[in-house]
């Protein structure tokens, strides 16, 4: 039976963990790198004091992030503490793991949106990053960081703030990842493989959504869809359409960009990013979604000319933007 | 006349620049974000101390990096100190400035290929921009580093780091950029000014360079040539040509990345890229240019099929790779 949810620091976190010795770790569906850094780099500190653990996730661990995990071996064991990272709602636990849902012990977060579905919930809402929650709940416990766990934490740190480009980056988070530099981490092969590593699908992808790339409201929106027939005729991967969003907001003049990818013919899967003053994550709420405001998600049914009028009509009324009148 | 050549340390540097009050700054020919970032960082330190400055180029400075200089009016003086900033060579005065090349009393480096043409160099090597550089040497002199200078030396840092990817990146770089958002830059402003925001033309020829790419070498290394005809046809300035070299080695395969620009007919800029063991400043060396380990450029001159070859050749032979038995 679920308890009540309490919210608890850095201090009461590190209790909790330090108090178990058989952590299961969940990351969320359509796992990125903050997720993946936070399960490995939490896995891997908790290994080294001697305690079991596992990293469990509903979906398959992108290859790119491979270097994170080559060590892991899965041991089996009855967990005492189920942990979730980088996770705001259940419902981002994904088909396999939704059944741990009531029973998740604590909840290591940085989204302002979370639901507070854990027992204890460790939420650091100014962290740009899940990781960088990681990273002080470590310092907290006096578990050093090693240069593997660094690097499991450095990927999370640059994975959520586009390289330290996005909004939410900190003067906090340079000096976190100046600690983790200390330790030696394979920073230049870690952002080649976070960020610049493109299989030639992806390449083909990324010309495909630029070359066709719509803009609307004075050029202040761009929209670009890939659809279902487009993405498997072009034979590309869930992997390869990971992070297209950015691609949106090229434009100069571009504020707010919206990417659909059709997943299943007829439900679309909707990234918006911006990057001025728009707040993306209360377009998304509209449709049942949420995120930040400068990067938002949410999934629309519906045929592509209503999704994208349903949209372009969500943005310009954010943007305070009469569409009769343009 | 030229006297002899004095390397200096971040103290003699800063007590030279605090002994005089007339101060010209060059900036280097074809000017990037660290050369321009430490122009006008260092200007405006000056200034903050009650000294004259001024900031010169060859070349115009791109509009991206206009929100540097919107406060900057130039003020003639006579000046009683000439310092050169991020150039590593006279040659990189470019036709407008090299007039100077024999009065440089301070030149301010990161270039390990500096080869000490100013009577007083402050070389840094260690230091992944020459913003870093500067950044240093004002705490050594105790200027206050503001706001203004803080999103100055922020532009140099990010411009030469790739954003903190490139393998000169350190630890010291992240905190020097903690120190530099301390100040409260806005820093997601300048990341999109320097690295996102495109023209409709940067896009076009970047969509042109990627479907474009040609692979060699077991697709170890990627080739695109940007011939004059090509960019006069597609109405792309010199800026949208700017910093398009790291696309070359976005292929997960490709170690060695060339990018060759023809400016004049038969003329052509070539910049390389390495991502993983390859020296590729010993490549450019080779054609008279140079640079670092990881990028670096040279010219060449001939038909495109010959620089092809030559380029092709010479980064096969670097690679230990034998043409013949490919």
């Amino acid at each position: 039976m679920k308890t009540a949810s309490k919210r608890v620091d850095y201090s009461e976190a590190a209790e909790l963990l330090l108090a178990k010795d058989n952590i299961m770790i969940l990351t969320h569906r359509s796992p990125d790198g903050d997720t993946i850094g936070c399960g490995f780099g939490l896995y891997y500190a908790l290994k080294s004091i001697g305690k079991n653990a596992c990293v469990l996730c509903s979906d398959e661990f992108p290859r790119r992030y491979h270097y994170l995990y080559t060590d892991y071996v899965e041991k089996h064991f009855t967990p005492d503490m189920i942990v979730a990272v980088d996770i705001a709602d259940t419902k981002l636990l994904g088909a396999e793991l939704k059944k741990y849902s009531d029973f998740i012990d604590l909840c290591i977060d940085h989204h302002h949106s979370n639901t507070k579905f854990a027992r204890n919930t460790l939420l650091d809402g100014d962290s740009a990053s899940a990781c960088e929650v990681v990273y002080k709940l470590l310092v907290q416990a006096n578990i050093p960081v090693t240069k593997t766990i660094a690097e499991c934490l450095y990927t999370g740190l640059i994975s959520d703030t586009g390289c330290f480009r996005y909004p939410a980056t900190t003067p906090e988070t340079h000096r976190i990842a100046g600690h983790l530099m200390d330790t030696g981490i394979s920073y230049a092969y870690i952002n080649r493989q976070v960020f610049e590593m493109k299989s030639k699908q992806r390449i083909a992808i990324e010309n495909y959504a630029m070359s066709h790339m719509e803009y609307y409201l004075d050029e202040k929106c761009a929209f670009v869809a890939i659809t279902h027939d487009m993405f498997s005729e072009m034979g590309v991967t869930d992997e390869d359409l990971e992070g297209l969003a950015p691609l949106t907001t090229e434009l100069e003049t571009v504020e707010v960009g919206i990417l659909v990818k059709e997943k299943d013919e007829g439900k679309f899967r909707i990234s918006l990013r911006s990057v001025k003053n728009t707040d993306v994550s209360a377009i998304c709420a509209k449709f049942g979604g949420g995120g930040h405001f400068f990067a938002s998600g949410c999934t629309i049914d519906g045929s592509l000319p209503d999704v994208r009028m349903k949209l372009l009509k969500a943005v310009a009324s954010q943007m305070g933007i009469d569409l009769w009148v343009l």
